[in-house]
């Protein structure tokens, strides 16, 4: 059979495309980039939910004091979390050992809309080998899921998704790509040598500079500085 | 006031950002390049309609004898009406003095999308550089929407609004580039010296070759044949 591979560019994501393929979802600034970050930091698992009252819900049913609340709103920590979305903040001191739970404006709510597929994971620049050959180890349909920004189109996401794609199609040449896939990797290899730049031209980087976390973009810009590949089972997302 | 210049990847186009935004709807394969050519070839207008039904209504409503209809359903044409969506089709024998109502899958529909924005043209890469003259012309804020395919996203919509985007930035080189428009110009400039095989690559591309419009493809790719720019006004397209 041959196998496909194709790229979701932002939200709406359409649900039916996700059924049956195996798919990894990228936030490149910065949901999956500081999800790969607490888990190499020791994380035990992070459980990715849709809001912030999801999040308090998930946390009284597990019991507050057994887990960490994590995540942001306008890129800024949510009252009464325990962490924010910076990846600089998944310390092991911080998180070792810890269960986290995570909500994000588009990366977790982008987790929540495959969860027919075959299998999900995150992927982000930093874990970019890793993440693809684990979605190389899987038969099937291999599908690319931007979380995007602000209900749209996000720079950092599609380069993100096309440095993803490459590493791919180096381990299956004969992959059949779509067009979502083809721009993705066009993209990705239009920016290769100038990723960080790339990166922080974005509209988000841009906002995320503005509001003091420079720093995050250039760590959230570094290929493969980690080999975790978040893999989500039964609802949380551990280390494979 | 900083102008900025912003393009939509593919359907569902959010109505929001278009309001008060000049808009160019890119729909390579084919509408936008064919509706371009029935205008070079001496059509009076083009009535671009949502649906068959539509099509058929309007032409009740006009006068069947009086119009043109003009269309395609999966990229052939639909019965009983007079042209397909090709633009070989659209001859100076057929079509000049000739009012024509459009029905397409994706184009025609992208533009009755966009009827709250501040001025419609239509545009794709054989008016490339006539169409980004007449957007730059515009004071405020530029939109390019492209078409898309089957509710998603096409790699050649995505090229030829990078194509637009590249142009416009030639004579505003300070306009103000949001995220779709970075993606889009990257994408261009990657393939330009290419374009016609980047314009065969795409998946629709691919469907119509199949379908024996091969010739169709490489007339579609070739960039500046013509300095028509189809312009809305009241429900009709027409040379500007």
């Amino acid at each position: 059979m041959s196998r496909s591979i194709e790229v979701i560019l932002g939200p709406p994501w359409p649900v039916e495309a996700v059924r049956d393929a195996h798919v990894a979802v990228v936030d490149v600034l910065r949901a999956t980039s500081t999800i790969a970050t607490a888990l190499q930091s020791g994380a035990t698992g992070v459980i990715p939910v849709a809001d912030a009252a999801d999040a308090m819900a998930m946390a009284q049913r597990i019991g507050r004091d057994r887990v960490l609340l994590c995540g942001e709103r306008d890129s800024e920590l949510i009252e009464g979390f325990d962490l924010d979305n910076s990846p600089a903040s998944f310390t092991p001191d911080a998180v070792a050992g810890r269960t986290l739970i995570m909500a994000t404006t588009n990366g977790t709510r982008a987790l929540s809309a495959v969860a027919a597929a075959a299998s999900v994971r995150t992927a982000a620049l930093l874990n970019r080998s890793a993440a693809a050959a684990a979605l190389t180890s899987e038969d099937g349909d291999l599908l690319v899921v931007c979380a995007g920004e602000s209900g749209g189109f996000a720079l950092e996401d599609a380069i993100g998704a096309g440095a993803l794609v490459d590493a791919v199609l180096a381990s299956l040449p004969d992959v059949e790509l779509r067009d979502g896939a083809r721009a993705a990797a066009l993209l990705y290899r239009a920016v290769a040598n100038r990723l960080a730049d790339a990166i922080a031209s974005a509209d988000h980087a841009q906002h995320l500079a503005r509001k003091g976390y420079a720093a995050d973009i250039a760590r959230c810009a570094a290929v493969d500085t980690t080999n975790v590949v978040p893999t989500l089972r039964d609802g949380i997302l551990s280390a494979s």
